[in-house]
C-alpha cells in the first residue's frame, strides 16, 4: 500500500487498556486557559516514568464551552482508577485552581461512572454551591476572585499506545512529517498524544539486555539509523535515516483509530517521508490491535 | 513608599531553602527546545502537591549555548537532594530525552556538588562517549538519530517561595499587572516562577481551619476579594477587587531578590494596579526575608 | 438588554460594501501556514491608510483543505474590485509564494466572479499545469521546490465595518473582554478582524476640527475616557474607563452578524466589562445597519 | 572551508544602500507589542512589491525600554528617505496607534538625522505634551486611554540584501536549517529578516527571460532544484535538493555581516545541510560585498 508515494507497512500498532478522564478547562481567554492545559498535562510522557499520561484533547471555542469561555478539553490517562482520580486531584488542584481566571468542568459528561475530585475543601469553608447551566459546580474564594469546578469526572475504559512511525530519509523530513501529524491529530476529538510536542524521539523496547537489573526499557535498537549495519535485527528500511514515533491515547478505539489514519495521511504530504509503519509485541501484549491497512481504508 | 502611584506594602516575603539543578536543553530550533522545556517543567507548581517545582529560566540563542544550537535553561528544584535527584533523571528521561532533536547539559558548571543522572543506560550498550566543546558526554543511539547528554548536573541551595502580591481595581488589572511582572522576571538569569504562565490565581494559607484533619493547605481568605467584610482579617486593601501572587524560586538569594525587584517595578506600569505586598508567617517559618521597600532600593 | 449585568445599548453598527476574496494558504505545518498568512494580512487594518483590510478568517486542518496540508482561510478586502485585484496579485506573490512550503487556492469557489492572479508568470516559462484534487493549478520551480496555486480567486460583495465596543471599569478590563471576543469571532466563518491582535484602542472619527485640512480621521473624543468632562459630548459611561473596538469585515451581513453576537456575549463573560456599544454614523453613510438588540436575539 | 563538515562556497552576497529607521514598540505585556510589532511589519517582504522592508529587530524586555514597559524593537526601510517618513506614518498611525497599549519610541537616538513622525495631531487638539525619562513625547487621548509617542525617529544609511543559502539534501532539511539561521540571527541587534518567518523559499533573478515585457523579477532557475538537468546553467550542487534563503537587511555593515556569521554558523548544526552559498549580480549591482569565508572568520 502506498500513499503520495510512501510505503504503508503491512503491519499493525499493539495497544492496551487505560482509564482516560476528561476536563474542560475555561478561562477568560484562549491563551490563560492554553497555559493551564499545559501546566497540567506536563510531565505526563508515559506512564512508565510519570504519573499519568495527558495531553490536550481539542481546543473549545467561546461557544461551546459550558460558561460561555474558550477552553480547552484535556484527557488524564492511567492504568489504575485510582491513580487516576488522585491525579485528576493533583493535576487540577496544583495547576488549573492555580492558574489565572480558569474554571473545570467534566468533560465526559454520558460516562458511566464518576471519579470524585473535591476540590470545595480547598475553600475552607468560604465555599458555595452554584449552577452554571445545569451543571453542579463549587464556587471557591480565592485571591484572583472565585473559582468555579464541577466536583465529578466521568471515566472511560480507553485505549492507550495506538502508534505508528514516520520514517524518512533523513531526520529533519521525519521530524517535518511528524509535525504535520500532529496538527492533523489534534483535530481528532477523543485522541492526545501525550510526548513533548506529540512527538517520540527514542522509541524504547521493553526491558534491556546489558542492563536488565534496572531499566524497564531501553532504546530499540532495531529502530536506530545509526546502529543500521551494526545489530543483526536492523527494521530501519533501505533510505530511511530518522525515526519518529506518534503515540496515541484515546477515549476508544475508534478515536485511536481515526487519529492514525488522519495522521499517517498528513505525514505522507511532507516530501522525504519515504515508509510509514508502526510498533508492536507480536500480539502478546495488547489487546487492541490497529492495523494499518485498514485504519487507512 | 510609591511607584507610579502604587502603593508598595512595607513587609516581606519569607522564604526557605531548596536544592536547585539547571538544565540546558538544546535542539534543532527554539520552538523544539521550547516544547521540550514546558514539558519538562510541566505538573511542577509547587512541592506540596507536585514532585518539584520546576520552570524556564532563560532562553538562550544559539551563540551561548554548548552545541551552537537555540536552548532554554530551566530549573529543577526539590528540598530534598535525593529526591532532586529522582526527578532530574525522570524528567528529563521522559520529557527531554523523549522530545525530538534535543540534547542535555549541566546548567551550573561551577556548583561545589553534582548529582549523578546515568541516561547513558538507556542506550543499552550501544551508546559512546563524545565531546561536547569540553565537556563530556554520551551519545545514545534513538530513533531520531543520537541523543548526545551530560550525565552531572551540578545542584545548589537555593531560595524557594520569594514572592510579592499584585493588588488591582479589579482581576483583570491584577492580571495584567501580574502579566508585565512576568514578563520581566523572565529576563532575570537565576530565577524562575514555577506556576501556570507565571503566576498564582490561589494563594494558599497552611493548613485548613474547617478541614484541618486532611487539608495540608487551603484557602488564604484574609486576601480574597470576595470575602471582604465577610472575614474578621481581611487584608484587602479597600479599592481592590483582585489579587495575583508571584511566587519566585531562585538559585540564590540575589536572584531572588532581583526578580521581584524587576518584577514589581513591570506591575507598576499597568493602570488599575493600587498596591504591592507580599506574603509572610511573621517569619517563623522561613531563614530567607526579602524585605520590598529594600529590595526595590 | 442586558447579558451577564452587561448593559447593551440600543445602537447598531453602521456597515459598508466592500469587496472580499477568500486565499486558502497551507504549508508543511500549521505554523509554517500561519507565518505565511500573518505576513500576507500585515499593515492591512483600514483602507483608510492601507492598501487593503485583511485577516485570518480561519484555520483548516489538513482534513479539510484541498492538499491535505494545514491551512488558514485569509480574507483580503478593498472598495475597489480592480485595487483588491492588485492587492491579491502583491500580498500572494510578496508574502505567499516566498514563504516556506506554501501552497495557495481560492477560498470562495462558488462566488459568482472570478479576479485572475497570474503568479505563474514568476516561473518564467519553467512553470507546468497540475491538478490538485479537480482544482486546476500551476506548479512553479522555486528554490525550495515548487509553489503550487491557483489563478483565480473568487470575489464576492460583502460587508466593512461592522463593530462593537466593549467599555469597562478601567483599561485592562476593556482589553481582557476584547480579547474574550476576538477569541469567540476566530471561530465565525467569514469574519475577519483586521486590526492588530484583532482590537482597536483608537477608534476614529471622519475628518478633524483643528487639522481639517490634512486629517482624514482623527480621535474620537467622544469615546476618549480620559476627556470626560472635558469635551461637551462625551459619550463615555459613568463608571466606565477603558474602551475597546472590534472591526469586522465579512463575507456576507450574516458572517459580520454572527461575529458581533459571539463577540459580544464572549467579552460579557470578562468581569468588568460594564457597557457593549456600537458606532455609527447617524445612518447617513453606511447602507448596512446592525442592531445589537438584534444580533443578539 | 567546512564547518560541521557543511561547505561553505567560496562567494560572497552583494548588498544595497537603504535607509533604516528602528521604533521601539512597548506595550503592557511582551504579547500586545509583538502582536503589534507584527502587524506592522508585515507585507513588507521586499521593496520590488511592498512599499518597505520591514521587521522585528529585538525583544526588549522592561528593564531596557524606555517607559519600564516590555517592548520591540523595529526596522522599517525604503531606499528613499521621504518613502521611508511615508511609511514610518502610515504603518505606525495605522498599525500601532491602533493596537491595544502600546507606545512608540525613537529606536536610533543618535542618528544624524531625524525624520519627523507628527501623530500628535491625530490628537485634534486634544493631545497634549509628557516627558518619558528626558525623551519629549505627545499624548494623545484615545479610546483606551492615552497613546504615547515620540515625533522623530533617527534615520541612517544601512544595508540591504545581505544573504546566504542553505542547502540540503531535501526541501525539509533545508528548512530546518534555515530555522535554526533564523534563531540565530533574532539575537544579533540591527538586523532583519524581512520575509515571512525569516526565510525567502522562492529567490528571483532581476527579470525575466520569457516575460520580460511585464516581470521586474522572475525565478532563479539556476537554483531550483526540480530544474537540475533541465536549465544548463544550473548552480544546485549535487545531493542538494532544497534551498532556502535568508536575506538581510541591517542598519550597517557589521550587523549584516554578524547575521550572516550568526546565521551560517547556527545552520550548519542541523543534520542533511550541505553546502552554504550566496547570491551576488558578480559585483555590478550592489556596492556591499559580504564574502562569506571573510564573515565566518
Amino acid at each position: 500500500m502506498e500513499i503520495n508515494g510512501v510505503r504503508i507497512d503491512d503491519t499493525y500498532a499493539e495497544a492496551f487498556p487505560i482509564f482516560v478522564s476528561r476536563v474542560i478547562i475555561t478561562a477568560a481567554s484562549k491563551r490563560w486557559a492554553y497555559k493551564a492545559a499545559m501546566e497540567s498535562t506536563g510531565f505526563a510522557t508515559s506512564c512508565i516514568g510519570c504519573a499519568a499520561e495527558a495531553g490536550i484533547d481539542y481546543y473549545m471555542p467561546p461557544q461551546e464551552t459550558p460558561d460561555g469561555r474558550p477552553g480547552f478539553a484535556i484527557l488524564i490517562c492511567n492504568p489504575k482508577k485510582e491513580k487516576l482520580k488522585e491525579q485528576l486531584i493533583e493535576r487540577i488542584g496544583e495547576c488549573i485552581l492555580t492558574a489565572p481566571t480558569t474554571a473545570t468542568f467534566n468533560g465526559i459528561t454520558d460516562a458511566p461512572e464518576k471519579l470524585p475530585v473535591k476540590l470545595h475543601f480547598f475553600g475552607d469553608g468560604y465555599e458555595h454551591q452554584v449552577k452554571v447551566g445545569d451543571r453542579s459546580c463549587w464556587a471557591i474564594p480565592i485571591m484572583e476572585g472565585e473559582y468555579i469546578t464541577e466536583e465529578e469526572y466521568g471515566v472511560v475504559k480507553g485505549v492507550a499506545g495506538g502508534n505508528f512511525f514516520v520514517m524518512a530519509e533523513n531526520q529533519m523530513a521525519a521530524l517535518a512529517g511528524a509535525e504535520a501529524a500532529v496538527d492533523a491529530i489534534e483535530h481528532v476529538r477523543g485522541a492526545i498524544l501525550s510526548f513533548p510536542g506529540g512527538i517520540v524521539a527514542s522509541g524504547s523496547k521493553v526491558g534491556s539486555k546489558k542492563y536488565a537489573k534496572f531499566m524497564k526499557a531501553s532504546t530499540n535498537e532495531a529502530y536506530c539509523p545509526t546502529l543500521k549495519g551494526k545489530v543483526p535485527d536492523s527494521k530501519v528500511p533501505d533510505g530511511v535515516n530518522g525515526i519518529y514515533e506518534l503515540v496515541i491515547d484515546g477515549v476508544d478505539a475508534k478515536a485511536v483509530a481515526t487519529a492514525m489514519r488522519d495522521g499517517i495521511r498528513a505525514a505522507c504530504t511532507v516530501p522525504g517521508v519515504k515508509v510509514i509503519s508502526a510498533g508492536n509485541y507480536g500480539g502478546k501484549l495488547g489487546p487492541h490491535q490497529f492495523k494499518l491497512h485498514e485504519v487507512l481504508k
